[in-house]
């Protein structure tokens, strides 16, 4: 029996596990140190009531008879895929069709599965920094050479360039808005530049947004849908766990329009296939809980709580700047990419930063080379640890910087 | 962007789906027909009190800031992965550690996911008939053309015997005991040879135990690793589904002992890599849920359940036999495999079934050839609609056999 050599090549350790060990190795050896989490893009505010009373409600129809439900629907029981549907697509505007929407428990099993229905032959062109998953899966299915970088730093807004070599087509493209981890937004007008090179190309746009509940102004695209054209170029991949604090619940979609055809075959069709022989669908319960995400008071309840981390994550950006750094994002998105002092490695600072102010961060190097000089700040955290934490940045740095 | 082309070799529709679009034509040509589904086989008994009192208590947890819980950890939690080390393996004589057991949304996941840590170039042992997964996974995976089929008929039992090409070695090989769909079980020393092979080969095999809790004589194993030698060449995948009922809920664990070692690579920190990049855990209600199953209540409330099934397969086994059928299965098992008389086809059969009967069976042939000439009954259904069902077959067809 031969093993998939192609895991061979991917690194050993995952970012956020060094970071967690750092973390834990240091508390072990200041067991007073009251240290205080920036790093992981864990949501901590409870699930919202209506949430809460829509799971009770499920675990009850689970323990009757008559109310009792089996194998779910492998895409995702109709009530849900109508919330979703009328809720973040028709009711803004955008024309889809309920058998394009799968549910999943979650878009990071999607972002690594969707992998499948693709050859291994495609050129993949993935951001620098990145969320690690979209390199290490695609290193695991064999296209780890095919890789195209494309370099996201300052001088270009944090945003990707369109490839310059026409020798060389991306064929398929990963694009994440707003950005984790350095928290960009990309306007329309950029992104129908690249709706215009895929559909040109006849590439496949990934486009990955988990974030979009962050958006608060007006003119930024929530979905890639929103861009003209985009339905024959574009997957778009949505999660319930920034928006509605689902991380533990594990819930989220992926859209895959009848329009994408490739090679005479509909990626719709691949992908259905793919679901329903590799995936049993998602627990009952969890699928109600979604759908009370969508309900009036689901809608107004998850507001608050994301209204509680976009107030996070501007007072983060505004301490560090009074602290003297230079930071950009905290604005429709909860992470802040904080420009790290000359003479420091992301690492380096991570260390900096734990020992003076025993507050941890995400070294940006962790995202890819270009990350190097920068570290992720997130506003998932408690407020009252949040402005602790930025006070100790204040108070260390505004003197040295 | 160009398509896996493997899909393209995959039969268009899934068994199941065709019964079930049949049932559903038959049921609109005829809507005073009373049909009776005894195909699919989903529990129907509702969750057990246990494990209904476990998620309305991990529900409220997730109301409070106190003790919601975010993403939970990638493999499981330390409190279920625990209660089936102890329960499912210690207790019962097998030395495992807690970081070879990986919890996962379901055993059909996991036996479709397992197939990316393998190099393509494997040849893969397959009985037929099978669960289609196993079929279909390896073509998607680009193994088609690797496949080495195991005629399983009732000269043997219904169990594969040993290759014998020994110029053409089964590099991983699918094993399911109790058998779906034969309802055929393995002994020890049964199984015994096939660890041998695998030993003495270096191949692997892949255990799908998913109806392990449905074994009622002592001497039958419940898991491979019963079998001397297990631990270096054999994967367990197990499943809450037909255990607890769980088939709605999605919850399943795969054991992948750090014996297994190929080409120098333990296959355990493979899978694991594989879990932590394109998988984020399961709910933590449903985790909840799976602990109360290996509760003291909950074990007894199981077995209600459980024997209630049991005695619907010996009902059926008996009610067919006595309708002058020769019948297999439905001990130590949910599934009866009723040989069809002379002059059907499994879908004739299948048909006539419903048209005489208004019974729905799943045909035998949409397992595989050698499944031709068979139907397979469930006993998941209710207990009067099965008993019904089985009048009816007596009264038409005891005077015709």
């Amino acid at each position: 029996m031969k093993i998939n050599k192609n895991f061979l090549d991917l690194e050993a350790s995952y970012l956020f596990s060094t970071v967690g060990r750092k973390a834990r190795e240091f508390i072990a050896a200041h067991p007073d140190a009251d240290v205080i989490k920036l790093s992981i893009g864990d949501v901590t505010r409870p699930l919202c009531p209506a949430v809460i009373d829509a799971m009770h409600k499920a675990v009850d129809e689970m323990a009757d008879e008559k109310t009792f439900r089996g194998y779910p629907p492998d895409y995702g029981y109709d009530f849900i895929l109508d919330a979703i549907l009328q809720h973040d697509y028709i009711g803004r505007g955008i024309s889809l069709q309920k058998d394009e929407i799968f549910l999943s428990d979650g878009a990071k099993s999607d972002c690594g599965n969707i992998g499948d229905i693709f050859s291994v032959d495609n050129t993949v062109a993935i951001c620098d920094p990145v969320y690690p998953v979209y390199i290490d899966t695609n290193i695991m299915n064999g296209r780890g050479k095919n890789i195209i970088i494309m370099p996201c730093g300052e001088e270009t807004g944090f945003l990707p360039e369109l490839p310059s070599d026409t020798a060389r087509v991306a064929d398929i493209i990963y694009l994440c808005f707003p950005n984790n981890p350095t928290g960009a937004v990309a306007s329309k007008a950029y992104l129908k530049k690249w709706v215009d090179y895929a559909n040109a190309h006849h590439s496949l746009i990934l486009f990955d947004s988990a974030y979009e509940a962050f958006i608060t102004e007006p003119d930024i695209p929530r979905s890639i849908y929103e861009i003209e054209g985009a339905k024959t170029c574009a997957i778009e991949l949505r999660s319930f766990s920034k928006t509605a604090g689902f991380t533990g619940v594990r819930c989220g979609y992926t859209v895959v329009p009848h329009d994408l055809v490739f090679e005479g075959t509909e990626l719709n069709a691949l992908w259905s296939r793919r679901q329903s022989t590799k995936f049993n669908g998602v627990s009952y319960i969890t699928q109600r809980a979604a759908e009370a995400v969508y309900s009036a008071e689901g809608q107004k309840q998850i507001q608050e709580n994301l209204s509680y981390y976009r107030e996070n994550a501007r007072l983060i950006y505004e301490g560090v700047t009074a602290a003297g750094f230079k930071a950009f994002g905290g604005k429709n998105s909860p992470y802040v990419w904080m420009k790290i002092p000359e003479g420091f490695t992301s690492w380096s600072f991570f260390d900096e930063l734990l020992e003076k102010c025993q507050v941890v961060g995400t070294p940006g190097s962790g995202f890819g080379k270009k990350g190097e000089g920068y570290l992720r700040l997130t506003g998932f955290g408690n407020r009252e640890r949040t402005l602790e934490a930025l006070e100790r940045i204040k108070k260390y740095f505004a003197s040295r910087l």
